[in-house]
């Protein structure tokens, strides 16, 4: 059996399982903002139709301008992609050839990304339970080109110590090794999260967010990256013209003067995440120490969590399964942090299988 | 001076000659549907906003069905892209580093995406005027390992003979040579003038298709292309994840049941294109053979035509200069076929540069 190697998309799960799908399934699986998009998307929407009839800008112009405000970087420290599945394969094909160290659990593109781009791939195995960034990776420092880390990590939603990354970057510029760090839901922690403010002192460093997460708009596909002007020079030119579509730079424009949104989106997160984190504890469920809108979740009393997954699943919540991330390898499922009445079924259902 | 390498977004042009934009412009250089998207697009346009919050299907499930369709061919055989540029660098990189031969004045991404990929390009230029493909290209067929070809071709709109192409095909295969053909612009000429047929007895052919030129979504981003199964495998493992994004998979469904709008925009096209030629035949302009949206035109009193693009320009006329088509040199303008209003509005405005 092969499971899907991403969330979403829940209909590809259940056939998978072979679970009938109930009429009415919540999907728990997408790691993304439970408020839906900034209201200025759907008000704005019905003029939006004539950026479908002319070619996206392909410089990004009015968008690159705001980003390059945001991080206080200069414009040519700075690539919009098509998603940051885009900027990650295209980072593997930078990376063609070379040493790989990959901190799991994570993301499975990077790993794809990098085996594609005939990359040698290594993994850095962080202890389960905590998750802590630790030390040890230092070490690892002079035998590999390059380092893939995302903080706050997918799937565990663990922020990793800005002490220990920072070291991690120092030590990998002594080293001659690139770090690329995900910050795809670095927004969800705060603004003073991302590491942008490393890029000027290390040139070894490449930063990669997503505008999907935080506004709701995975549909659309926008991301973008930030890394020394060379750098991104060189993986711009892999880069297919007119990559990012005119509605993806639109939305890209609007989201980012929604602060009021992500200030709504911090406190209903953070809310919704006690309430289930403290029903977890009482109901003797083990969780990460998530700062972000996901978790994983586990059953201690099993030891693969295939059981738990399918009796969700027949109760029409999907989670994501974790068989793909190494070091997990099914012992967890995640969640997505969804509105308060969506959690609150999935604690109802958390319930009724202990019971 | 560097003019733009691609037409749309005009205002980079105008920026680049160094000419004030008037107030009213009208884009000829974007070879797109005069008429616009189809009317399905529009109607459907407020409940497709709810597109944008969930991912694309990765498999694009319910397109594929329909492509596969539509050509008669096995799903396998088909990869839907981010637009045909994507599929163009994906094809590059599939053939890294081998010789390639492109048929001239085309499309510059063909170049730029082998080129990138490390290939070594050599060109065959199609002699001007006529621009026919003739017999010759045969000979080069021992000598490179893949060749470009676009038909219609872009920029000049001329249709190459399909007994000179069926026969270039077979050489190639018997000489171990892939043949890329771009039928971008194929469905203005009529149903019939897909090269689909030959994939199955061709394993060496591969044809790329866009799906922006006839429905008008430049902005959203849709191509695809059709090939041998292994061939598609192998390019498929380049391309990012959810690489197309999910308006883009909704807008393909609803315009490939746009017959009725197919037959009106070629109606109107074969309208206007008489009109136009004979305005040119009136009045000393010298034109490309075009059976497409699009074609070139070029003052044969003027060597460069760089006077009448400047011209042209400051009356809110903005064809596509063809600096950057070798084999033409600046030599010709391209114009795309607009509206009736605004192709009487360009002759009124030839008629004043010749007054």
């Amino acid at each position: 059996m092969t499971l899907p190697s991403h969330g979403a998309n829940t209909h590809y799960l259940y056939e998978a399982l072979q679970i009938d799908s109930p009429e009415r399934t919540i999907d728990f699986s997408a790691n993304l903002n439970p408020l839906g998009p900034p209201p200025s998307l759907k008000e704005t929407w019905e003029d939006a139709f004539d950026l479908i009839t002319t070619y996206p800008d392909p410089h990004a112009a009015s968008l690159m301008t705001k980003l390059a405000n945001v991080h206080d970087v200069e414009e040519n420290q700075l690539l919009i992609g098509n998603g940051g599945a885009e900027l990650i394969t295209l980072v593997g094909r930078y990376l063609a050839g070379k040493r790989v160290c990959i901190v799991q659990p994570t993301f499975s593109e990077y790993e794809t990304a990098c085996l594609r781009a005939g990359c040698e791939v290594t993994y850095h195995t962080l202890e389960e339970g905590e998750w802590a960034l630790g030390s040890h990776l230092v070490e690892k420092m002079p035998y590999v080109d390059a380092v893939f880390l995302c903080t706050p990590n997918n799937p565990t939603g663990v922020t990793y110590d800005p002490a220990s990354i920072l070291a991690l970057v120092e030590a990998a510029k002594r080293y001659d090794c690139a770090i690329i760090i995900d910050e795809a839901f670095a927004d969800f922690v705060g603004d003073d999260s991302s590491f942008s403010s490393l890029l000027a002192p290390f040139s070894n460093l490449m930063i990669l967010r997503s505008l999907t997460k935080m506004y709701a708009i995975p549909g659309l596909r926008l991301g973008y990256m930030l890394a020394h002007p060379e750098v991104i020079e060189a993986i711009k030119k892999l880069q297919p013209h007119w990559s990012v579509n005119a509605l993806a730079l639109h939305a890209g424009e609007l989201s980012l003067q929604e602060t009021d949104f992500v200030a709504e989106t911090h406190q209903v997160i953070e809310l919704e995440r006690e309430k289930c984190f403290h029903f977890f504890e009482e109901n003797h469920f083990t969780y990460s120490n998530s700062s972000v809108n996901f978790y994983l979740l586990r059953d201690p009393e099993l030891e693969d969590q295939s059981e738990l997954l399918s009796f969700l699943m027949k109760k029409g919540i999907v989670p994501r399964h974790t068989e793909n991330f190494p070091g997990l390898d099914g012992r967890w499922l995640r969640f997505a942090i969804r509105t308060p009445k969506e959690n609150e079924r999935l604690r109802e259902v958390l319930t009724s299988w202990r019971s």
